[in-house]
């Protein structure tokens, strides 16, 4: 191959041109099977790099060794769709000096785009890439190691980063064509031994459950999207990765069945479940910013009715081509919804971050109904809250709750309430439903915050939502 | 829909913020079919602008009506890859003020990435579009009305043009995905009765020849391809449209089979005859920035290895991933060669313009092994000649020039000469070749060029090759 662009991890750091004080960018295909973060920044440690940016599109458990590289002043900003594990619980006792900017993936797409995030050098691991750049994340030989699907958050950054680096476990012929990531855009091409442990992109938020509550949670919130008007032929629907949310699909399924309705596409992060009702024919076509598992990542490398797209085209709220702008339904999952329906998925009642912002907020805000499933306790912790604990998703944008003591509709909706009550749903004032929480289980001591801002929750416009404070 | 695009072309128009002395875009998908250049200025004249600048990809026959709106101040500049018919002759003798810029494909691939060809409105024709302008060649409902196949030129304009308008013939349902022009670049979608006429995408240049000289000079290249030494297994090859080295593919197919050789991927404008190669197995993958006729286009509507790609994906020359850097061996045409391997394929011996430059100087430059087939003699016109008319692939890019009365190897590469010559081919000195034409039909009068500059012929890389005078 004449041009080839193939270097060493070193040579192509210091190809990039990256110096102290740049934004060094990543994708989290991989979930908590991801190596290409932890492998790139202790490479950038040993290099002698200080005072990066780190702008992932999210991290996890698995990025744990941050936390030296952040002692270390190797890494002293970061921004994220979300933190989970000991690097968030160390980030919510005041770790890092800056606070960290969460953003939802559309918001981050926006920014990209917009040029609030700019990102000098962006690292993006592939399951194949060719010695050109064409790069994507479903296996094109028979020495492939990893697949993840979709590289849907990868493109912003292939597009608009000022310098690419494609970092892959498997070098093929060229053309490996088709491919998200295009070798235009792309300076350099470095071979690793692994990008990521496939097996891990469906572990984390993402289970089937056996739950009874999940199943009779599932059951009241299919019954909301059918019963909603918005349940015709033709329709679209985004579901989140709550095992309720997950076993909606198994409901719906059964309705569109009976009915003989079909949907149109399905959005956002795709799973097994969604995978099957679309080459059972029920869906027409996958919309797929994020394989959300094996099933989901195999599906988008054969299917072309399974379509790959950025976090842009996905949901990004400045770019009236993103998807959110045609979808019906969405189903998602909170930590915690308050009574202005407004919703936290990001950090915990005991005030440590343990969540990502991910699409809730695009999705709940573009989709013409948002259904937010969600039980009234968790243990001994209560979900229906007076406030949130975290602003994540304004109230406004959500329509209907839906917990095991009964569906809240937004009293904005009103013609939702019509259609719910004369179907025979149980609902109930989101007010009576914190209420009986706190009959439960009392009123929560305050938490413990410090006067710290570790975390500041950007909206997907680009203003800010909210501000995360240290725990102590 | 939500934030539906659809709007009229005025509308679309006066969205977009066009101001006299802005330049416009469009591609040439539909060849000699096309109806949105018309259409388009049309409107622009109607509407009243003036001094606009047109930037397509192409030019050809169809495009006659733009010598009225010269004439009448609304197009004050043009570049363009070729010019064909009366428009071109027009120009030839003098119609426009400004120069025509001509560039390669890669070349306009890399001026628009580059920022020196800036376009601020591009209007790009789609044989299906949904409302948030994600749009296609090809068709995708059973109201379609067109269909062109890869949307290859229009893909930077997309990506780079500060306003985008596509220009369908049929709206289809969210989501028409995947598809080459995305939503998240258009800003303006405007639905007409016919875009292009598709029965005329393989006019013009492109035929299969049935002439005695055409298939003899297709034999003569299929012999020194095969021996060139680059006929090996994973070979990629390019052909061009002229009617020789279209039948060269047929004796190359022969040889592929009776040696079990399989190539890794066909490039560039896309025929029948190589999908049919595609589709036996014989060649791996189909990188298509122009299906060149209906089979083709038909091709990449529904085989996910049949690729679209951009002119800069093609061949851009500041672009490293450009597949032409990946390129073995490619056939091109000729209007004129001469003794310094020069080739001309845009002016004709009379002076007047009557073709496009295409990829001619991308793939000559890129390639491992470029070949002009081209016969000595078309009719009284001698086509292999002291000092070509125009310059537009430098010598230095071509290696073998093959004619009916020999094949001429560029003294830079011995070592095709040897395989040659090894191999029996009839081999001789390019200059012998021209004296042979000239001792044919004599010394042509020198051509009655004016001081006008009628054109520019830029090198893809931004510089200028070559004038062109008017014609008197």
């Amino acid at each position: 191959m004449r041009n080839s662009k193939v270097v060493t991890l070193e040579e192509a750091i210091r190809r990039s041109g990256l110096k102290d004080g740049m934004t060094i960018s990543f994708h989290h295909h991989f979930r908590g099977g991801d190596k290409v973060v932890n492998l790139v920044v202790d490479k950038l440690a040993q290099m002698g790099f200080k005072d990066l940016k780190l702008a992932a599109s999210s991290l996890s458990d698995v990025h744990k060794p941050l936390i030296e590289h952040i002692k270390n002043g190797v890494i002293t900003g970061i921004s994220t769709s979300g933190l989970r594990g000991e690097l968030a619980d160390a980030i919510s006792h005041g770790l890092l000096k800056e606070p960290v900017v969460f953003r939802s993936h559309g918001g981050r797409g926006s920014a990209i785009v917009g040029g609030e995030l700019k990102i000098d050098v962006a690292f993006l691991g592939a399951s194949a890439s060719d010695e050109l750049g064409n790069a994507c994340g479903v296996p094109r030989s028979e020495n492939a190691k990893s697949i993840c699907g979709s590289l849907g958050y990868a493109l912003p950054d292939a597009r608009y980063a000022k310098h690419v680096v494609v970092i892959t476990d498997d070098l093929v012929a060229y053309p490996n064509l088709p491919a998200g990531i295009r070798g235009a855009d792309v300076e350099s091409v470095v071979v690793v031994d692994s990008v990521g442990d496939s097996s891990k992109i469906s572990a984390g938020a993402i289970r089937d459950s056996k739950n009874p509550r999940d199943i009779l949670l599932a059951k009241q919130a299919a019954k909301v999207v059918i019963n909603s008007g918005y349940f015709q032929d033709g329709f679209s629907i985004q579901t989140g990765t709550g095992g309720a949310s997950l076993a909606v699909v198994k409901y719906i399924r059964e309705e569109m069945l009976s009915r003989g309705i079909k949907a149109s596409f399905a959005l956002g992060g795709i799973t097994a479940h969604i995978v099957k009702l679309h080459e059972e024919g029920l869906i027409g076509r996958l919309i797929d910013v994020q394989s959300f598992d094996k099933v989901a990542a195999e599906s988008i490398a054969k299917d072309p009715s399974h379509v790959e797209v950025s976090s842009v085209e996905y949901a990004s709220g400045e770019h009236l081509g993103s998807a959110t702008h045609a979808l019906d339904i969405v189903i998602l999952s909170a930590l915690e919804v308050d009574t202005q329906f407004n919703v936290n998925v990001l950090v915990g009642s005991d005030g440590i971050i343990r969540g990502a912002i991910g699409g809730h907020q695009d999705t709940a805000a573009d989709s013409a109904l948002s259904i937010i499933v969600c039980p009234l306790l968790r243990g001994r912790i209560p979900c229906v809250v007076p406030k949130v604990t975290t602003l994540i998703t304004p109230g406004k944008s959500v329509d209907v709750v839906v917990t095991e003591y009964g569906v809240a509709v937004n009293p904005a909706r009103p013609e939702i309430t019509e259609k719910l009550r004369a179907a025979g749903l149980k609902l109930v004032d989101i007010k009576d439903l914190a209420a009986k929480a706190t009959s439960i289980i009392g009123t929560p001591d305050p938490l413990p915050f410090g006067d710290k801002v570790v975390g500041v929750v950007m909206n997907r416009d680009g203003s800010v939502l909210d501000k995360i404070y240290n725990i102590k």
